[in-house]
């Protein structure tokens, strides 16, 4: 139980805390530094990619404005120019070193974006290069799979979309809970819901294989809980749109297959969630939900609790429940979770991109 | 080798000249449509999705837009309207009856959006409410898995392509010899190279689990590759970016994975692939190339010629060696290419939304 990783997470009811404390108060120079911009673009890899999917849901839906994420190679291989005046560009990336990142922020600075770096490092290549940097509060992550540092980058990403949001009192109430929320569920995986917890465990130890589904401002909790266990539990975890799963990949679903699902408790993609459970488990997968409503974990095989927020800062909480199954999962394997084989915590998409440090 | 599919990979030469002859007298129209719209926003899902992220890359390196795929739950269940007033969406289906992507293209229209639409049926929903319709001449498609309706949907966006871009004769000279080069891989898997294709094939046959990857304009081919793969040959494949992989996924790879790798034989990311493939090779997988330069395919274990195209016309010709590939192994695995389990070939997203007609 005394992993780093495990430490990690249990430090993410302060991390978010920190880092909410230290951003609010930045709302107004957002605005500035976003002012005349309609479209946000993303610019990220990995883990940061996936908090990235959330927050293009998080700006379409509540702050008005179209947000896409970026090919990096048009920067760093085409070479291509835009005219990005309309746009905001907001990179993120935990150590604020990968050189494909800067160098594309670089490329969006030159094409006329404004830039906003989100970045646990307030003296990174990134962080120094950006309009605004919005310096996240994890502490420094030793372990390499990324926990506080993710969800702390969701953290920036929903002040953000506060900040551009028309009216922000809609995300507000719950933003300032969610510290509390992952609290919550950490005492509860601490004791009476840790035999949920262990069941989840378990289906995905046995499974032949794992996919991971959510869909909309969920869809990004699914992808990270897939890379999640891939690189710490070294095991092939596909992760995918309702949509995308529906279209093909689902013929292949049957026994042997654990799928996790990911779900809020309220929302409009509360029924279809619940509709794809029940789909799965009748071609035969086991049902690993976590969070959603009633009707979502009565569709599951097993249905580890979420947190009680909106569906637009549920990402923010309940990827920790998640996070707990990986790292038992990871110590059930045999494995280190802390330093998963072949990965280092600063990857270089291309190798001849030498990193400007770390 | 006369299953519906093999016939249907077989007419690609002629329903992709068809498609040419038929839509690029319609540049000016284009041009017209696209007027004051510096950003384009595509809809798709399944094997269409494939083709705008080829789309999506296409337009970005040539024509100096702005281009993403939309999340279409924005329209069809968060219902947030947007300002697209500076937007040409392009919805691409090949019956052209998906709810979802009529919704999806309803709902631009209704934001202020310029529509084109990919189908290939004239008399469609989505054909009718577009402000241009593209229609691709690839002729009924009777076999589940999309293969020259794929093609010709690729070649429509390669005419898009070329109605915007400052300089069109950097595309024209390759795209007009597209049918040529499809012509010339069937003749070449008929005969001598149909000793390579069946290696690919016996690879993918003996391996445990499958993923295929590439980068830039060649990451849809991957994507498609998969697709494939999965829905044909009811084996889980990953399909994924070559810069996604190294974050993360490539911890896990070793004995007994086939990695499909997509290659153009020119263009900036020549060297990344052959780097990744060298990496996969001394990782333990068995790597199959499709396509490629020299030095690509020396490093790949079986190399699948591709055609003689610029990079950005590649995925036009080299997709079909690929979908040869599935057709074969689909046999070999005792499965009808046809018909797959659990699929039917006008997919709807959500239950609850009935086809208009179909």
């Amino acid at each position: 139980m005394s992993s780093q990783m495990a430490r990690e997470i249990a430090e993410q009811p302060t991390a978010v805390r920190a880092t909410l404390d230290s951003l609010v108060p930045l709302r107004g120079e957002l605005r500035t530094v976003a002012a005349g911009r309609n479209q946000v673009l993303f610019v990220a890899r990995g883990s940061s990619d996936n908090a990235a999917v959330y927050g293009r849901y998080l700006l379409e839906t509540h702050s008005g404005v179209s947000a896409a994420l970026a090919a990096p190679s048009i920067a760093t291989h085409y070479r291509r120019e835009r005219d990005l005046s309309s746009t905001l560009v907001v990179s993120l990336s935990q150590a604020g070193e990968t050189a494909e990142i800067v160098a594309t922020q670089d490329w969006a600075r030159r094409c006329g974006a404004a830039t906003v770096a989100i970045t646990n490092d307030p003296n990174s290549a990134l962080a120094a290069a950006a309009d605004l940097p919005l310096v996240t509060r994890a502490g420094q992550e030793f372990a390499v799979p990324a926990t506080k540092s993710y969800t702390t980058q969701l953290t920036a990403l929903a002040v953000l979309a506060t900040a551009l949001c028309p009216d922000p009192e809609l995300l507000d109430a719950d933003l300032f809970r969610v510290p509390k929320e992952i609290e919550r569920l950490l005492a509860e995986s601490a004791v009476d819901d840790a035999r949920v917890l262990e069941q989840a465990v378990s289906a995905l130890e046995q499974a032949d294989s794992i996919l991971a589904a959510g869909r909309g401002l969920l869809l990004g909790t699914a992808l990270e809980v897939a890379l999640k266990i891939e690189e710490t539990c070294l095991r092939p975890v596909r992760g995918l749109s309702y949509a995308d799963l529906r279209h093909g990949p689902i013929a292949v679903v049957g026994e042997g297959l654990a799928a996790v699902l990911v779900a809020a408790s309220d929302g409009p993609l509360r029924s279809a969630i619940t509709d794809l459970a029940a789909d799965l488990a009748s071609r035969g997968a086991t049902v690993v939900g976590f969070g959603g409503d009633e009707e979502f974990r009565a569709a599951c095989d097993v249905a580890v609790p979420g947190p009680e927020l909106i569906e637009a800062l549920t990402p923010l909480a309940l990827i920790v429940a998640a996070q707990l199954a990986v790292e038992s999962l990871a110590r059930r394997l045999g494995l280190d979770p802390d330093a998963p084989r072949g990965l280092s915590k600063v990857t270089q998409t291309d190798r001849s991109h030498a990193p400007t440090k770390g």
